[in-house]
């Protein structure tokens, strides 16, 4: 498991917001609140409340640039922000956030790897600030978290070898690369894995999700810490 | 599980086709071989093959009419088209394809829940047609198909019951959504599962599994009797 | 003139439906309602309605297969669907069909010819179908068609030689493509005539227009047998 | 008939070009030409060229203005774009043009009906006008035009008054609209009719064709002026 | 200084108009009034309107044919467009405009340098002159506009040398390009500024400022004459 | 002047790049280098190369969110990215670079007003860092810097009172907005001045450019400082 590094409050002005490091990886975080619902949520009663999540790239965060149209079109990040907007509304209970829509933005300024778990992890972090900021100006009483949330990615690579928190290179590689997103209590939120060649056995998969758990646990202890506690 | 019924050579001029059904979902999965590869594989040897997939739906192939507009953007078309090419890719031994793409089409017609995995099951039997087809033809000596590829749909639904091939009324209800791939030996090729509300145990996915393996077996049957064999 | 086969109510979820096929053309209409019509609508009066289509070619609808963007742009499907709109138009009373809006799509699985007459005579089908659903629900008294509607294209080919409802082949080396529709009285409704070389004489029109009036009979009894009478 | 008003040269810089008005109707016609043609014209032969046209409305053109997004999408300049094109095409002996394009853009200042008829109008006299051009600088021997183009709607208002040159307020409530393109000779080269409301007869049309041969008659001579001859 | 050549109300159907030409440039520049404005305009007060411009070339205004898209995309455009609608809102007193907004299309007919300064001055006429249509229709009582504003490009070329105006050979070769927006009473509201080789000193500027506004007199008072005073 | 903070390498894997703040203003500037160069640039010779600029904002570098979709489109940021490649692009001998080009993204983390002078300044030193990398790499050898390059906006604000640096409160009701570009030793590479309210006078200006000159001073020192010389 790649070095954790978070910078709480990167930007001040921002409700929510850190800068998440897992090695070389780096993704900005930034939650945004506003306070208004979109129409399907305003159809769910009085108190309810949205989040959901943007990913994009920057142009040379990869080893080569990239063109910023490439890297928007395509439907890969359009993918990753759904599956990061999806973790964190699981993480929240969205009829106690009262009527209003948190956006977390995720902007991948370095990436080795393992961008879309470092989204959700930094983004959980910027998110639960957002949320602290909104308990300490009194727009809401309780912070409506159900568990802290965590992402690592696990895989098979070089012939089977079992490994965690993959790196660009091993993940260009990988036979299997498998993105595990869980509470803290050992939960799954969502659970995602492609066989890149050869099909992959039950037993692997088990394997892998119990080492999974092992990351995932850090993770949200480094979160516990940066946040002092929900 | 729904009923599966496959009209196998729907499209005459196409190089594989089928509509594929189970229960009221339908889906148009068309195979068609152009003699070229993308830049990227073609440097990968010299009878390097591709497969790819493109997932579209009708305007009203739901119960209420969609713009064209709304249902080609927004990413959820491309996420599963993406998601339909890693699993035909993952059939196939794109070493012994030699120098062309085939392009797989899946329209859905009409959909009730499960579009994604119908688009799968369907679509290994329009790839495989377009195989024999090759085959036939002698552009191939052997068809290079390392299994037969299945796809279902398993969930939680009205309290943690456990259920298979989930419809759309289902689907919007359901507490929690998984998507499994497998060959028809039992190994997985990708596995999707999101908590829609509360997250679950590992003791929920490992029976959902299970009950996907049936599911899978029947279609992965269905596929050899329409396909007569490889 | 090809046979004619009508599959009406394909899609029993929906307001009306039919694939159409005229040889080896075949096209899927479909018609929705939604209760509501466009704002220059709206100012005609109470008890307007509109009826408009939109056309689309399924990727491997032709012999080749065409990326769907190329399909979508250019301005060839946005004028066929224009014409469509036109024509189903012409066929209704739209001041009594109340405040609501029936969309026709027509959605081409082979082409082969004449998909735009096609996309006519079964859109007439499914608009017909749709209004007799609203009439059946007692949503509206009457049916509100002015008279059955049909299309056919007629043409100049192999050096002068008259055709009525041309094959793609046939089309794409036409010295005239002519689109004529008509009500089943024998009036005009929209009269298209290209010359794709040298230009044709006033002879060579009449003569063709009397060959389209014998095709438009067989279509428009086609439509009155398949809709049981209006 | 409304006035109309040729101003040859209108850019000097330009291979062809002329302002022509039809009463208040205005638009500015400029050919170009390149030295190249596009792919499918190359297979044709060695000493093939291409005529295309390309048709735009200026902001305030109309009586309100429109955004110039608009007017640019929605498939409507698509279409006319697409009959200019064809119309010029059946003009030129394309197998003499030799190896180059030539654009003809069509720019309306000012929209009073009949913006597409006096864009081919205008349009062939700009084409003409570069290929005498081309002559001049002997890059051709003779000018490879068959005949000389003119076009003119011809309609139903007012309860079935036949009328010539429809102007916007004509046209607007007009029963029936017809495009009719036809050369000096009086064979024709496109008919577009649409009944806007009640289907018109075959006597209807005949009478209106033989008034649009009267204007096209006009139109021809004055290109003839204008051109000097061909 | 080239030639100034202003035909005001060269479209009567608008509410201010001119073709504005100076040398060979040539600027289609029209004014449409809507009693309208946009949501940030109405925060400022009841009787505060907006003043917006256009900029956009036709396909051949160039020696060289470019694609309509090339033209309206990449920025260029836009900036352009951005620069004319401050320089006409520093001309005008917004907050007695009344609720209403005037667009100012400027569409290049020909371009041979200076297109953005043409635009300017052509612009103002067509303003003022839509301002001058207002108070005649008794709809504001007095024209609030504040001077007569002019432009003009001033520039180093040929080594040094200090040019007025420049035509399209100059430009693409300047050493140092500046477009000088100013009132008739010389004082300043736009300075751009670009070294396109090597940078230019103080006393450069300075002397380049002079002679711009000897030019820009030239133009207000051709302004004043075109619009017989304010 | 507000504190300049420099980053240097701020990303490790890029040719060049710094974070670079100006007060609360933070822009990450990136500079790529590619051994290829767009085609107008190899028609000027063997050896020349090419400088290019993106400006973007991130969705919530401002107070509040605004869409990335609102940021990218509408013309600013494509203007302020030309601006900051014609800078870049004087401040580098292009025909001693190579055949290479070298594209500078400046990416807005936090905006408090001036981040298009931020981006020119930060992205001078990402561009001299590339530059002193691909000398270290043997690449080129001499850094072909003509001189540093530094800008700064001043203006008037407050009822004419002269400010240098404006944050974003002071840009947004400044009455005049100045951006000027120049060299280290004093001379001018870009001024874009636009009076917001009341036209200025040339004294105003000659003061602010005084003023101007010595903010430029602090930056390029600065820059000198980061970079350990040219």
């Amino acid at each position: 498991m790649r070095k954790i590094k978070i910078e709480k409050n990167y930007l001040k002005h921002a409700e929510g917001s850190c800068m998440f490091s897992m090695g070389e990886t780096k993704v900005l975080c930034v939650a945004s609140v506003e306070e208004r619902v979109p129409p399907f949520v305003e159809k769910k009663g009085e108190n309810y409340g949205w989040v959901t999540a943007e990913y994009s790239m920057l142009p040379r965060s990869c080893n080569e640039r990239s063109s910023r149209n490439k890297l928007s079109n395509g439907g890969r990040a359009q993918e990753i922000s759904r599956l990061i907007g999806r973790c964190l509304r699981a993480a929240v209970d969205l009829s106690k956030l009262g009527k209003r829509t948190i956006t977390v933005d995720c902007d991948v300024i370095r990436a080795d790897g393992g961008t879309r778990t470092a989204s959700i992890n930094g983004g959980f972090i910027a998110l639960a600030a957002a949320l602290q900021n909104l308990k300490k100006r009194k727009l809401i009483n309780k912070i409506p978290v159900r568990d802290y949330v965590g992402a690592v990615s696990v895989g098979l690579y070089g012939g089977g070898k079992k490994i965690l928190d993959l790196s660009a290179k091993e993940d260009n590689n990988a036979e299997l690369d498998m993105n595990v997103v869980m509470t803290s209590k050992g939960n799954f939120i969502e659970i995602q894995g492609t066989a890149e060649g050869a099909p992959f056995s039950k037993k692997e998969m088990d394997d892998l999700l119990k080492m999974a758990y092992q990351g995932i646990k850090i993770v949200t202890s480094a979160q516990k810490k940066a946040l002092g506690g929900l």
